[in-house]
């Protein structure tokens, strides 16, 4: 059986440990304390060179981690081996990879578009994003990826952050702050407002790790939110300035 | 068959006339030419002085004319009449229907928390705010209510004001601003994004008249969604402050 290494065992980690374990041999790192994790999930865990050296590795570590990850893995990848990131934003840590890994590696970089919470009733349909970055390995991760029922969509670094600075960056920007404001469940709702208490439990259990991530790291962020921000000003603006030529009008 | 008037017809007036025409002899009135709208609809019109002296007497204007309206209908409704209003607000409407109506007309302020878009598959489970004013015919409205499917909540103006802050104030500021900045239709999405896109297809044909109404005729409108703004720009103060901080840490 292939061995399978996994490189941060956090959320996202764990459920793709626990969707892999049936067709790998999947052996799991983290630079905290995992055992209990890892016993809970089925997997054995093992020092960063020997999970490195695995025929594929997946680097599952907060996207601020993976520069530094790459270094410390760089000389324990095996040639031939592919390498795989799941990180949410793709420009960024498809350089990193192909700057840091050795010519002789494979390397595919990847959006899984799901965690714990959107895929607790299972991975069908759920969206992957794949980047062929080195090699031809992304043929074979696009029909894995569609054998555990995966929506899988092939784009550019470049495509992919710009249509996710509206995806992620601007949705969780509305989402966490909503989340944030604790907005309350009320007894009086309309549609409108259920979307809106749907996407509070959805990102509500997301680290602020990510959050930073998606805004930050994504290179047209920055321009969506503000955008945003700007327009919900001059919205209010216009607005009072309707409602005291309203009054006006009725005095 | 009762007399059932309506003073004003728009978007809600329509809707209204199309669920009442089986159960009242319904006549409706609006400022501009309706002859069209109103034989579309099926209902007959007729003067304002004409229509204010129905049985009930519905007022579908936007809430920025009510009090204007108010003023011009005072006269001609009829002792023992019913005036009910379905503006978005409650804490004006039901103080200027308080002040301007004789003391021989009932009031109730109703908020129904639906329009054409929200019920385009019919009124089932569909929220109606009713708020009783004067006399006790809100009894008979939440009775009515019911019979048409509605879910019929009976509540103050201010405990509904208080809750549409929230559920109407916000919620429209987020939709419109996502209207207006025509966040697209991504090939790459996530349910969180759906979310989105679905509030905007529910809220993108209100008209301006009603996103002005909900902020600046809610007492509670601005504290709540200047807390929103303020929130969020401080997580995007926030996010940039902690990535220079992971940039400085890589380098």
């Amino acid at each position: 059986m292939n061995r399978f290494g996994i490189i941060g065992f956090g959320r996202f980690g764990q459920l793709a440990a626990r969707h892999l374990r049936d067709y790998f041999d999947v052996i799991v790192t983290d630079a905290r304390d995992i055992a209990e994790d890892a016993a809970r999930v089925g997997v054995r865990t093992a020092a960063l060179a020997e999970v490195a050296g695995c025929d594929t590795v997946m680097l599952a570590v907060p996207v601020q981690a993976l520069e530094h990850t790459l270094a410390d893995i760089a000389s324990h990848v095996r040639p031939g081996a592919l390498v795989i990131d799941v990180a949410s934003v793709k420009m960024l840590p498809a350089r990193w990879m192909t700057e840091a890994l050795p010519a002789s590696v494979d390397i595919v970089a990847t959006h899984p578009l799901f965690g714990p919470q959107s895929a607790r009733r299972g991975l069908a349909a759920q969206p992957l994003v794949i980047c062929p970055v080195r090699g031809e390995a992304h043929h074979r991760v696009a029909e894995f990826g569609r054998k555990l029922g995966l929506k899988v969509s092939v784009t550019t670094p470049e495509e992919h952050d710009r249509e996710m600075a509206y995806v992620q960056a601007l949705t969780h920007l509305i989402g966490r702050t909503l989340v944030n404001i604790r907005i309350p469940d009320e007894e009086l709702k309309t549609d409108s407002y259920q979307h809106l208490l749907e996407l509070c439990a959805l990102i509500g259990d997301d680290s602020e790790e990510l959050f930073f991530a998606i805004q930050n790291l994504n290179p047209f962020a920055q321009e969506i939110t503000q955008q945003f921000i700007g327009q919900a000003n001059g919205l209010l603006e216009r607005s009072l300035k309707a409602g005291n030529r309203s009054v006006a009008a009725e005095a």
